[in-house]
């Protein structure tokens, strides 16, 4: 094993041990020392790989999304049209769910410190503003190729992302409360029936 | 002043002095002697009228909870049909966020205290249901008043409460993102698209 294969082993023990002590105890409850030792590395190792334990969460997050996307951009090259493009991202929701589960406790805190902390809020707004661009450029391509009526791409760009949202995090608080797959692809089928041309 | 006038005053003044202080602190970093110091009254009054912070909390979430139960029986009863009841429910939305804006950092600690507890997560989750159930009794209105189209009530209810907890939520986080009164007013007016009957 070369040095650089064991700084990446190391890399990911401590990722996968934060993303445990996080989900089990919370993101404020958990220390870098605790993080250590369920990695089973020294605080040196961490500190040399992380500047901080905000820097791990946000790591975790990135990749949390670095998967959404990925789900999005295949659901995307697989449709022959845009609608058929909505409805495949709406299906791969419930990989979302189940990614997420058990991990949402730390995003709530996440969210809470954000109020308090412009950098923080700036990190967590980033990715909904992307989404939200990103199902524009969409919504707009649904319209060019004449599957879409002619709605402002921004707004409706916009209600989908709330409704994810609101979707994630009911889907979190209350996971036996509904099918979350089956609710998320209800919503864009009844979305599509108002933006879809007949 | 009656005792029973003094005695609702400082329960008043107790739950204004929370709210100011949850609001500027956080739910977690505020304490009971804090909640009295600014409402001016002693431990003693306070336990008087409440058992534990946790009581004033749920107190002030129902309040907020009663000022939108009332303005959405204000907006059903003044409209003609359900599709102008829900664009008129839509409209009262920015009222929720003004009433929303500086306490939801509140709430959010409360959503990740109702992880780790479920007689928490009992009380946050009864409005949610209680939303579903009477937006769902209110499509079914519209689909027997011809309206709606005969969808699902109880899926189209789901996708609207969803909506609504993404609105609130990203309207909280990122004030400035957009005119989530005007969102909400759009986001209904796509959803009618596909609901109502033409």
């Amino acid at each position: 094993m070369t040095g650089q294969q064991r700084g990446e082993e190391t890399r990911s023990n401590i990722l996968g041990a934060a993303l445990e002590c996080f989900g089990r105890r919370g993101y404020e409850a958990t220390g870098v020392a605790e993080i250590c030792k369920r990695a089973r590395v020294t605080k040196g190792a961490f500190y040399y790989h992380f500047p901080t334990k905000q820097a791990v969460f946000l790591e975790l997050f990135n990749r949390w999304l670095e998967g959404i996307d990925n789900q999005l951009a295949e659901a995307r090259s697989e449709a022959a049209s845009v609608p058929e493009g909505l409805l495949r991202m709406a299906s791969k929701a419930q990989g979302v769910f189940d990614a997420a589960s058990g991990q949402l406790s730390m995003f709530l805190e996440f969210w809470t410190e954000a109020q308090h902390d412009p950098a923080v809020r700036e990190v967590i707004l980033a990715p909904y503003r992307r989404y939200r661009d990103y199902l524009s450029e969409i919504i707009q391509a649904g319209i060019q190729e004449q599957t879409l009526k002619s709605v402002d791409p921004d707004v409706a760009a916009q209600v989908m992302v709330s409704l994810a949202v609101g979707l994630v995090l009911q889907g979190v608080l209350d996971p036996k409360g509904a099918d979350w797959g089956k609710t998320t692809r209800n919503a864009i089928q009844i979305l599509l029936e108002g933006l879809q041309k007949k």
